[in-house]
């Protein structure tokens, strides 16, 4: 076969493949990621390339997502484009997959301490007992004799009990192995590593000398969309850095469903496991290198994701998730040693994944209830997790139900043309007054985009203008330059394209607002529908907490007037960010909170709204601003 | 450096060397395993070899260890010569490790199906109930349905704890892995494999359909002469095959002391680790083509060896064993997956090695014990295993002493000219009437050798044909054809040169005589000094049980008369061969005899010979034949 060069710009990468690789594989190659959110399957249209030199045509199937011009200036689709020539291909900056962190100033990814917070509320609970996954004991051993010359495991285990809650350690033979001559070599001084394994302690490592100053974990959030990594003094319960990056399994679909369309299509698992373990290897490595952490100090590791998430982080088949009867590998998963599938810490630290309860209830929700204590008092509390993946919980500390709703990207910034993830650039608030569009950005840079808690803005804005109905629909007959239609699809521009970062105008159009009216009907829908089986009415619900990915702040009094929360008391509602990382840290620094993670998750009744009658209609009924029935928005006046 | 041609004969192996290397070395690269007691450090004059071709002379420090004629005739050390030549060198029969199998007929390899002894003789004992350590279990489980669509491995212990007596069951990764996939192309029937795992199920394996038919363990006695491996159909409770060889292991040293001198000194304990493994990968293989047992379906691995053998099995440090205060690494060890270590059997697959008490008490006497009953009922009971290392057990359900004494190797065939292992040609019967010698071989082979029990057979005949004295000394007045005197030791000709199968006489020396005495008198010492230590006469002891490689049977009233045995009515002596091995198979074939084990370990109390002064005025005073103190051995009389 004959070999073609293909060479991507602006970064000039080359690369060298078979004749008939896709230009998709060819970026992959080079190690250029690509949005492609339909996984490679030429639905999406998400992965435009203009080709600037050499011979390459769109394929016939995919014409329709590209427009005329784009055509004449080489615009291709790079998953359904073979190279059969050598290439010049440029990237338009939409479609790469934006690898810089996330920024985590702002409430979501750096909650000031929290861990106090979690303290303070709640101090009669067990699961704020400080009591870590993984301990380091340092331990001065008597010298043997020989009216005591108990084996080298019986001398330590003996001490150890003394300072543990532990009565039976077990260990692994790589402890044992070495472990004379590292006794005698330090002096019969010594720090054991040990993990809480059920009720026992599973001894990962023992070092010559006093180590115990060197203990760290990390806690991880493995969001479809987005991977947060908390980097964690396990000594002291400190959380000492924070990272988060895009999901790497992006390229293979946008949502847990087209990721599972891959796998079990393909038949290929290994890619998606790979990329969450990149992920979660890059964020450490650069958390331990900024902090000063050596990897090998760090022990272990508590995970939260949705089930799919966490069986694609455990390379577990997800297949039987996806169709009825929703099946899952497991809820509840074994401690691992993290090296077993390849995440790079130390070589003995563990791995614990927060338990699910269902194929579409998360680790991410029961971390979640874990988190804002709604399994705790007899009050009844909600939360809403809204991810790419809407998850809602109700209950006390006797009964949880649960149940989750198909969001979509939307407040994740995926799905629309100037949606963006909460980076730097996104548009975070924005208000429309008197047709001039004000509004600040992440970091404080030129206008990108706009993230999830803007586009709530936005819509709001749009609504109290009467720019667009309480359907969606545009008012054409205002005369207003923001407004354009193109291809019959009315739009508003709320950044023209001179003030942009990249040039081209952020706007938001009239498919777009269906979109995110259906976005918000879901999660609407979800929450009523559940309250409803559980018969009570939003009055009744003592505190809702709403937990997602929206930006680095929620304007909740505009979340309510477009309909996606409740219209209650503004001061029950609180905006807790990213709940899944807080709950995973909890975890991480104590055992009995891992263990009510387990109770919490047993606890959940899921309630698959699939098959349940009652939520179609109350889909139906919230796909209006904010609902079709007034009377659940009394204090909502535009 | 130039390379030199070594051609090892009589089987023409060649190999290509560096010059300087040792013709030990060179053998070792060509596979052939040559006889070094002392682990190649030119001090047992073990591994002569005859050089027939090619310039090699015997090292000037090693020239004491050959006779004239042997110079003349180019014997060398193979671990002092080294190659600076091309060389052909002829290999003595008695200088190679014999490869070939120990005989496993009679009964010291066979007992017929103990397990039914074991089962018929204490049926009131948890330990002999079936419950092995690894159990197949077949499961039909309902398919899931919206109403019932809990987790795979949920759906699965569900079933499992209704045929199982454990609730809590715990998974490894590998096991979840594919799992989706497995049940649904199996129809939803599956083996589970587990393990017992202290109180918990250990899932090891789940495989599509009804594999219960296929389930096999190995029970290994991991001597420091002999490797014996049983294979047992898992199932049915029964040994389907047993296999021995010599421990690989004794090209490194004799004796477990030399063993880890060379560990130490060397500091490799690699080499003695992967001897063991060799020996039980190489038994293994045997058992299974023999068999037709595929060994993919062997599950679990028992192994019961002296606390040094343990370390090296699972390479572990051993070298605080040997230095006061004589400290073990470990004397209850993990279990492990077999494989860690590279036992050849299912990947995931178990090895539980029977717990040690001490330095030198191991987990092959905690194995006799078991297997004996010893510490069954209140009647006490007295067991001695005589390897290498002679380890005597006294004691009933309630309390159990112990003490181990080195014996040497002489019972085991080991540190005399004539002396073999209980192998085919090994004379292990022998009478001497009226100058006429009369003798049985094992196998009906012609004579090679003699192995412990016609040596001491031999000893008794001597004595009481008046050949030797009490003492031990030959009495040279005698006219007989078979007395000869070389080199100032006088010896006796037991079989002459025309009746072998080497053409080499088969002799007994009177400095062989007084190391066969030193090895009686140790092992009577070590007797005698533990049950005055208990202040239990001998004819307080319920029972004798006589334990060890001897040959494939043992004269009782032979042993009794050279002093080896207390002198007790014979019915109450009970020889019962390889009791280590006897006790691996009923751990492996019952959870509650594992654990009985443990106990057996924890309750034992050593006492250390070393430094028990009694001791030494008892070995001295057993440096006679029966005894110095004839009141000791009422009934012998020659």
């Amino acid at each position: 076969m004959s070999k073609h060069k293909v060479t991507f710009l602006p970064d000039e990468k080359e690369v060298e493949v078979e004749s008939g690789t896709t230009l998709l594989q060819a970026a992959e190659q080079a190690d250029i990621y690509i949005n492609s959110l339909c996984g490679g399957e030429g639905l999406c249209g998400e992965c435009r390339l203009q080709v600037v030199s050499g011979n390459a045509k769109p394929d016939k199937h995919t014409i329709g997502f590209l427009s005329r011009d784009e055509i004449q200036n080489g615009y291709v689709l790079a998953c359904q484009t073979k190279v059969e020539d050598n290439l010049e291909v440029m990237i338009p900056a939409k479609s790469r997959l934006e690898e810089e962190r996330i920024i985590t100033e702002g409430a979501p990814l750096s909650y000031s301490e929290p861990e106090k917070v979690v303290l303070h509320r709640r101090p009669y609970d067990p699961a704020s007992f400080f009591e870590p996954l993984v301990s380091k004991v340092y331990l001065e051993l008597p010298e043997p004799n020989l009216e005591d010359n108990a084996a080298d495991i019986d001398r330590i285990v003996r001490e150890l009990r003394k300072k543990s809650r532990y009565s039976y350690f077990e260990i692994s033979l790589a402890c044992l192995q070495n472990l004379a001559d590292k006794l005698r070599e330090n002096g019969w001084k010594v720090t054991v590593t040990y993990a809480r394994h059920n009720e026992i302690g599973r001894i990962l490592e023992i070092e010559g000398g006093d180590t115990t100053e060197h203990n760290y974990g990390l806690a991880i959030d493995v969001g479809t969309t987005t991977v947060v990594i908390q980097l964690i003094n396990i000594k002291t319960g400190k959380v000492i850095g924070v990272e988060a990056s895009h999901n790497l399994q992006a390229r293979y679909g946008e949502d847990v469903i087209s990721r599972m369309v891959f796998v079990c299509g393909k038949g290929s698992l290994h890619p998606l496991h790979e990329a969450v373990i990149k992920n979660i290897n890059n964020l450490t490595q650069t958390l331990s290198r900024e902090k000063g952490v050596n990897i090998q100090n760090i022990t272990a590791v508590v995970a939260a994701g949705n089930t799919t998430m966490s069986h694609f982080l455990l390379n577990l088949m997800p297949c039987s998730i996806r169709l009825e009867p929703y099946v899952p590998t497991a809820t509840i998963y074994p401690q691992i040693i993290a090296k077993e599938i390849g995440i790079n810490i130390n070589p003995q630290g563990i791995l614990e994944v927060i338990p699910s309860v269902a194929s579409y209830v998360g680790g991410d929700i029961v971390a979640g209830v874990l988190a804002c204590g709604l399994a705790d008092k007899p009050e009844i509390k909600c939360l809403i997790d809204v991810g790419t993946n809407g998850e809602i919980a109700i209950g006390n500390n006797e009964w949880i139900v649960c149940c989750s709703a198909s969001a979509g990207p939307a407040f994740e910034g995926g799905g629309t043309r100037s949606g963006m993830r909460a980076t730097k650039g996104a548009i975070e608030k924005l208000e429309i007054t008197n047709g001039q569009v004000t509004y600040e950005t992440i970091g404080k840079a030129k206008p990108r985009g706009i993230c999830g808690s803007g586009l709530i803005d936005a819509i709001y804005e749009l609504v109290r203008n009467n720019i667009i109905g309480p359907d969606g629909k545009f008012d054409l007959s205002r005369n207003d330059n923001r407004l354009v239609t193109e291809e019959n699809d009315p739009s508003y521009i709320l950044v023209f394209p001179e003030e942009t970062e990249t040039g081209e105008a952020i706007t938001i159009s009239e498919s777009e607002t269906a979109n995110l009216i259906k976005s918000k009907g879901a999660v609407f829908a979800a929450i009523k529908s559940l309250s409803d089986y559980v018969g009570l009415t939003f009055e009744q619900l003592d505190t809702i907490y709403v937990a997602g990915g929206f930006g680095s702040s929620l304007n909740i009094p505009k979340a309510i007037a477009i309909g996606l929360l409740p219209d209650i008391d503004r001061q029950r509602i609180q905006f807790i960010g990213n709940s899944s990382v807080m709950g995973a840290r909890m975890a991480l620094l104590s055992a009995p909170a891992f263990e009510k993670a387990i109770d919490i998750a047993k606890k959940m009744t899921n309630i698959e709204l699939s098959s349940y009658t009652p939520f179609m209609n109350e889909f139906v009924a919230a796909l209006f601003l904010p609902h079709t029935d007034r009377s659940l928005f009394p204090s909502v006046h535009y």
